[in-house]
């Protein structure tokens, strides 16, 4: 039976207090916040919990096997270094750190003292990820060639963060998740319509080596909300509605190609279109998966489906991106 | 009576025909087309217009007052050059030209000899765009913020021009019909699938001095169809859906406002959403307001809505759009 | 080739003409309007073909073989009749005739003499309905156990006839051309909002022996088009939506069944929802099927899809439909 | 500070609890179930509330002002009238009982007793319902002319009561609350697909003197779900769509209107569609209103909304409609 300490008890964390407690190989042993009225509320609901308000009383105790972080960005490397100098395993709220330096070195410090350290993208144990994984590895829709997402509402503006690192890691993680080759590079634009310069509106272009590409928009000002991404292959397509209760998932058989002629302008492209097939899919909690695999990761000693390499990837894009955004879109590399 | 000739006789040219037929302060006088199936189509429906097989036997004709070009684009500039220099008045099908130079070259020469020169952007003409325009002057939606647009679906793969050049005509033109301010530059990206390196998806950005940004996102390559843009103001917010049978234009009562504070990281933004309104729109015929249009500015001696002008523009940012993909995203001033 | 008379050049007549035009195996030789605006615009269309203002004139020609009939309801039997004695095949607009008795004159008439009589149901030969049709056939849905049908819009009101009348022939065809059982009563209610009694809004249920019950929503006066049919089988379920643009037919694999117990009052139901699929249809305009129906019927000496029988059929219920409304909603058997 | 006892901790008793808890002017003091797990679950979330077996046991205790019955609709009735005998106000799940009989004793003993009997309608207390009502009473959409509403979807098959009595309920309640003409006659067909004859498909017409209509299609077994209904006016219209998360209604400026001729047979039907209003509704649970407005009716001895003659009514609707379905779809007039 694991011992699991939670640091932060705000809207996440009571989700991840309840998951990690209907878990059957661990125990949620301590949960710390510094606002009173969160450990209230956690006393409240779990008596047997205990409630402490720093998060070095669960980093500290030699009893707690692993620690999840669900507190501001900003204070995420900081924490999960200290857990993992003491040897503890980490699960770490997206993103996984604030920038690609921290994010290597957490990552670094897990291979070397063999923990596991994992980030809770939980898009990815979503049974509409999960069913299209399975498609893509399954051969289902051909060679992968483009993904194009769009998350946009009518959000919350976030003080320390633009909309791509707030919303853009869902998406970016998805990708990370679905797509075998590794980007080079990406370009970015975006707008702020707040003084403080952080933007609202941003657009993210993904580049691959052969023949893919990813785009990402995001944006707190839309009056509709739309959370819909297109992943195309070069025999089916696939669009993934978020929003549709029950149909999330469509798999289109639409396929163009093109035959390649002796004069490279002579080009005959042939379209196809055929039936749409909506798969069911799992309605299971995403975040009991991501607490199963956590939990079981550490049991196994193997490598969690969002792991920290997958987080970093997501980081180094975000980071690129800001970057791009300054420098009026250019290229920024992956390295 | 105006006398018109038109050059091309393919799929829009069997529309302009029927449009400029039925406008009654004009004739369609002559037509040419060097497919002799199209001229005998031509004939069967209307045995009174002159076929012809060269463009030139309507440009050198005397009697004939206005000439309007629906011929690959190519072919714009040489046509409608003879044809300003013949003293006719000029349509051209959008895009204008294939280059900036040659945009403007021709608009000079028009505004030299005083003739109406115009580019057939049929959507400024639809109920739909008129009606969002009228918002806009009429301060409905205050002040605007962003323009995004989505124009993607299983398309023709264009054999000389890329998606750009094919699909977002139509939404620079709305841009630039809509908005007042001049974009100062822009950003592109995309792919090519085919062996011919001709884009077959495209990501656009405009941007411009003062708060406003556009976007377009342009696919041949798509298995849904979709044809929205957002355009968010300081007071209201328009989804303008083209697929929309009878509700193509929604006016939603939202807004965020930033209320300044003294220390610029402490933000705070004020949210409002209200009630939506879907406003009847004209069904009338886009390109019979087209056909209008220019034969009153003829007539009138006025520039038509859809001026050379704004055609330039729309080419302008084109060009830049290719030079941008060509040079990893990088930012390309508008002149 | 056969000779083909078509009498009436009204909006569905402009059609008629030119798809049996388009037939290979046979010519419209002669077209019936009393209207002389109508036959001059067939003169302009189709100077080829004999236009005259009686439909006798083609009753009468002993070189035409077959009659078609686009003409108000209540000329429907005194043509078809006149046309069957005369030896001509005969297809007639839906409904195909204002009562019962009409309808089985014709039929027997048509029987004795051995001459093709067909009734337009131009809605059978659509893609979507001959998909469902194939589906149904396959036993892809299992036993059918429901058809649900809503056809509503703000629609012109007719003078002469109620909403049952106009609306509800679509879908009784497709109804009886879908469910090899026969129904024995109906039930109907509705209601007039104008002065002539005519009811705009009607209800029908269809009852039939073995556990299949039909229903029908027909409206002039919605504010809202749907036009939308659940077809639901012990197996799986269809949704049927005449409005989607390529998606009109979708296959749901959800189903239920009861687990018979001792006790009648246990009862225990199994629910089950898989995947969706969406099959591709056939595009073919319906009405170029239409044609190719009845002349091949006449041609192979065969009975059409479209037939006589279910013509009669859907007569019956609209008659008992109306004696049902006028009777506060009783059943009436379907003789 | 009136004392609220609950009979019934299922499902909704849960609810109830939670919205009854949160009002100022009342103290839910004692909640029966006849359940020891849900009972435990009570003391686990609401340890200040005394948790009893017996719904007697609040009926008679003397120190509870108003109980509220939420058990299988059988024990209505019985524990109603036992409530009301020893004063208390009451409020009863929808439907308010099995029978007419039951429904109107109950009625006529709270008249007699002058104590506040209370259906839970709840839909009554939605934002939606609420703003319907407002633009009825405001003369909106001008006088009504139909409701017509859909309520299907792959529902549990109730073992007791048929799919009628199982669903409409609802949109019977908000008809009721709607219309101020009373109905005098309805007409229901409906089929069984299980051995125990409990229809699972249901279509029920309200028949009204004076211009109106009211229908209602239910189904436990549609493979899609929908919660729609049009309330059309003779000049506006309205859609409500429960379904939508934040545009459940759409007012469409659509009417008709019948030009009266001298001959009866020469109606002239005037059309017009207009704008479309999607006015924003509040998002405030429906059931702390029910919660709210019982204790108020209490505490200011008045009427509630969702009153005993308004349950009455739905009661009378269920069970006409049974006889009818019974009966052949006969008509069973209301009395």
């Amino acid at each position: 039976m694991l011992n699991i300490g939670i640091i932060g008890y705000g809207y996440w964390g009571v989700n991840l207090v309840r998951n990690f407690n209907s878990q059957d190989s661990c125990n949620v042993s301590k949960v710390a916040d510094n606002r009173q009225d969160r450990l209230a509320l956690l006393q409240k609901n779990y008596p047997e919990i205990r409630a402490v308000n720093q998060g070095e009383a669960i980093i500290n105790d030699p009893n707690i096997d692993a620690v999840v972080i669900a507190t501001p960005v900003y204070t995420h490397h900081g924490l999960a270094k200290a857990a993992l100098l003491n040897g503890k395993h980490v699960m770490i709220e997206k993103p996984m750190a604030a920038s690609t330096a921290e994010a290597e070195e957490l990552l670094n410090l897990a291979e070397q003292k063999n923990l596991v350290l994992m980030v809770d993208h939980t898009f990815l144990y979503t049974g509409a990820v999960q069913k299209i994984r399975e498609l893509i590895d399954g051969n289902a829709i051909g060679k992968p060639r483009y993904f194009d997402s769009t998350r946009i509402n009518l959000g919350l503006f976030q003080p320390d963060i633009n909309v791509l690192w707030d919303l853009a890691p869902h998406d970016i993680s998805i990708l990370s998740f679905l797509i075998a080759e590794r980007p080079y590079s990406i370009n970015a634009t975006g707008i702020s319509h707040t003084r403080n310069g952080i933007e609202n509106i941003g657009y993210l272009t993904v580049n691959y080596e052969h023949d893919f590409i990813a785009h990402f928009n995001c944006s707190w000002t839309s009056p509709v909300k739309i959370r819909q991404t297109l992943i195309g292959g070069d025999s089916k397509m696939i669009v993934y509605n978020d929003l549709e209760a029950s149909e999330k998932v469509r798999v289109y058989d639409t396929s163009y190609s093109h035959i390649t002629e002796q004069d490279k302008f002579n080009i005959r492209v042939d379209y196809r279109m055929g039936d749409v097939l909506i798969p069911k899919i799992s309605n299971r909690e995403a975040l009991a998966g991501v607490a199963e695999d956590f939990i079981n990761s550490i049991l196994e000693n193997r490598i969690p489906i969002s792991n920290a390499k997958l987080g970093l990837e997501v980081v180094k894009i975000l980071e690129a991106s800001q970057e791009s955004i300054k420098h009026q879109g250019k290229e920024v590399l992956i390295k």
